[in-house]
């Protein structure tokens, strides 16, 4: 097991990762404030961890509350929000009481979101069982739910007290939900980390046949990029804006298809494409740097070529932004291989060249 | 006009307290962020105090979205949160536009609340226009909204950028809405110091009669108090539960009579009664302590006896309080007059005595 640390002083948190983290609940109890949890999880994480998890902390005498959810994206909104608030209240939870989040990124994101506002907050462990969310949602306290308007939109900066990634998890995880995943990692390594995204260039059918160590790799070096990030700017003031590359078009793609329709991941990396498009067209990227980032998403099982909503679409969609200021979308693109830079100085014609010419033909 | 300062280090903000403040733009301007706010108010206050605050902005070109809900307590829910947050989209507020709550506590709690939670976080500012929202509720970043299964039971603590408390807004409050903002001032008699108690014994007919000097007196001297205790207290880990005082049985009549039907503060003097009577059962006051808090709170107008629901709905509905630890509710009462404690032992059969013993039998 590897044991790394978010360092934001009082609020500081471990990462652990490893394998069958999930069968030793001693690696829990040290940060409950009470013998009280509920687990916030879904309907497909369920039949598969649950019994496990609660077992182990019932031989501990924790008292278990499970709360089960449907699954997807779709329903992370305020209706399920209420669910877990009507849970939590009729089940007299505390503000002692520990939520945990068992599941991938819209379980994490709800139940933050839920420890953050019920009582006025109580405290949460993030125990993700995807990769996307081993790599990046679970740590760093964004959380939050979508609106019919757009997606995060309503949330909080609440940060967990540990968060638990259990590798082992990763072997009962879908080819689609394992490839999302890696859109996040190689994210890393676009906006920060060039030798890292060397590594992947030469690893990534290791990663796609989920060799052990080849997950535990990148799972650490993505969660030390996440931790020190986030360490330096915790509410995204600055530089944690960088690790939303591809999220300004993946969001639009996410809600312009409905969600739940494209995986996160997946808007991510043709987002990351149209993001590496203007960067070209601005001269910051040639067209060998392009192709190889194209490449990387291919060998990850991942689409590389957006939908075509039509350009204009993608504007108003964007428009909606959480980064937009004064009226200007402020967008994430790449200098160069390994490094990222903000602004909002993109002229209209490049970014309509871009809208129009990287999507698909469906 | 009166400065006040609530000091949270980073977070720290102002109080403003004086007369004719709406008239006076300038004193917000610093505050913005970005030339565009959005004012959440109600149907009662919007005729009587909106166009007012418009105007100044505009003339500053300050862009004004306004946001117009209906009155009372029982939209301070899930579905008028999400009126703020509809309304905040479609007009495509971002990251730096200041959300203005303008009415009393419902509104500022709601704003507040949207305010914590609209793209994770946007700046927001009080302009508190009942004498409840002026002593109490504008102060300190309490924000939330109910739950059918209780009071401001979903939340955060989120601290405002500026509070504008304008007295001249007090000639519009009814008398009902005057006399629940006192049962506030009191309090803060009641559990920290006694000299404002007495003098509040002396002066109380004045501040009926909304003396100007009187009212901005108590209204100073209220949020000095609530400033202090927030400012060693800020998430209730200690000390500022006892500005709950009289809450856990007033929550309890709020919810158990329908929201709204007893306003906050009028709940809250029955309440005080209910845990002036434990004390007295406890040995702490005596009879006649008892009757000059009793004779206060009839002088404001308010109510002293609670409803009658019955000692197991009441201990029911307390079930639910915020403060329940190990399952074990724990209750603010009185030391003395000017000094509270908060305590979970207190013997089942002197709360249940005081339940259904000073109860009105109406």
């Amino acid at each position: 097991m590897q044991t790394l640390t978010v360092n934001l002083n009082e609020r500081s948190y471990p990462i652990l990762i490893g394998e069958n983290l999930l069968h030793q609940p001693g690696l829990i109890l040290p940060h409950l404030a009470q013998k009280q949890v509920a687990i916030i999880t879904n309907t497909t994480v369920a039949p598969l961890y649950l019994d496990t998890l609660i077992a182990g902390l019932a031989l501990n005498d924790v008292k278990v509350i499970p709360i089960i959810l449907p699954d997807g994206e779709a329903y992370k909104n305020s209706e399920t929000l209420n669910l877990i608030f009507d849970a939590l209240l009729s089940n007299r939870c505390e503000r002692k009481t520990t939520l945990i989040a068992l599941g991938g990124g819209v379980i994490g994101d709800l139940t933050g979101f839920a420890a953050a506002t019920y009582l006025r907050g109580v405290p949460f462990i993030q125990i993700p069982t995807t990769l996307l969310a081993q790599v990046d949602s679970s740590v760093g306290g964004k959380t939050g739910i979508n609106h019919p308007l757009g997606k995060n939109m309503i949330g909080a900066f609440y940060q967990p007290k540990l968060v638990l990634a259990d590798i082992s998890t990763l072997s009962t995880l879908p080819d689609r939900e394992l490839s999302a995943g890696l859109a996040e990692v190689i994210k890393y390594g676009l906006i920060r980390d060039l030798p890292f995204f060397e590594w992947l260039e030469q690893n990534m059918e290791k990663l796609m046949a989920r060799d052990t160590v080849a997950l535990s790799y990148a799972i650490k070096r993505s969660c030390e990029s996440k931790a020190e990030v986030v360490a330096a700017d915790e509410h995204e003031s600055g530089q944690r804006a960088l690790l939303n590359l591809g999220h300004t078009f993946g969001h639009a793609i996410e809600s312009g298809m409905g969600y739940g329709n494209w995986l996160h991941g997946e808007a991510v990396a043709a987002g990351t494409m149209m993001a590496a498009d203007v960067s070209r067209r601005m001269g910051w990227l040639d067209d060998k740097a392009v192709t190889r980032i194209r490449s990387l998403f291919v060998k990850a099982g991942l689409p590389v070529d957006a939908p075509d909503l039509g350009a204009n679409k993608y504007l108003d969609l964007m428009g909606l932004d959480k980064k937009v200021e004064g009226g200007r979308i402020r967008f994430i693109l790449l200098k160069r291989l390994g490094e990222a830079l903000i602004t909002a100085d993109i002229p209209e014609q490049t970014l309509r060249a871009t809208l129009s010419e990287t999507v698909a033909r469906v």
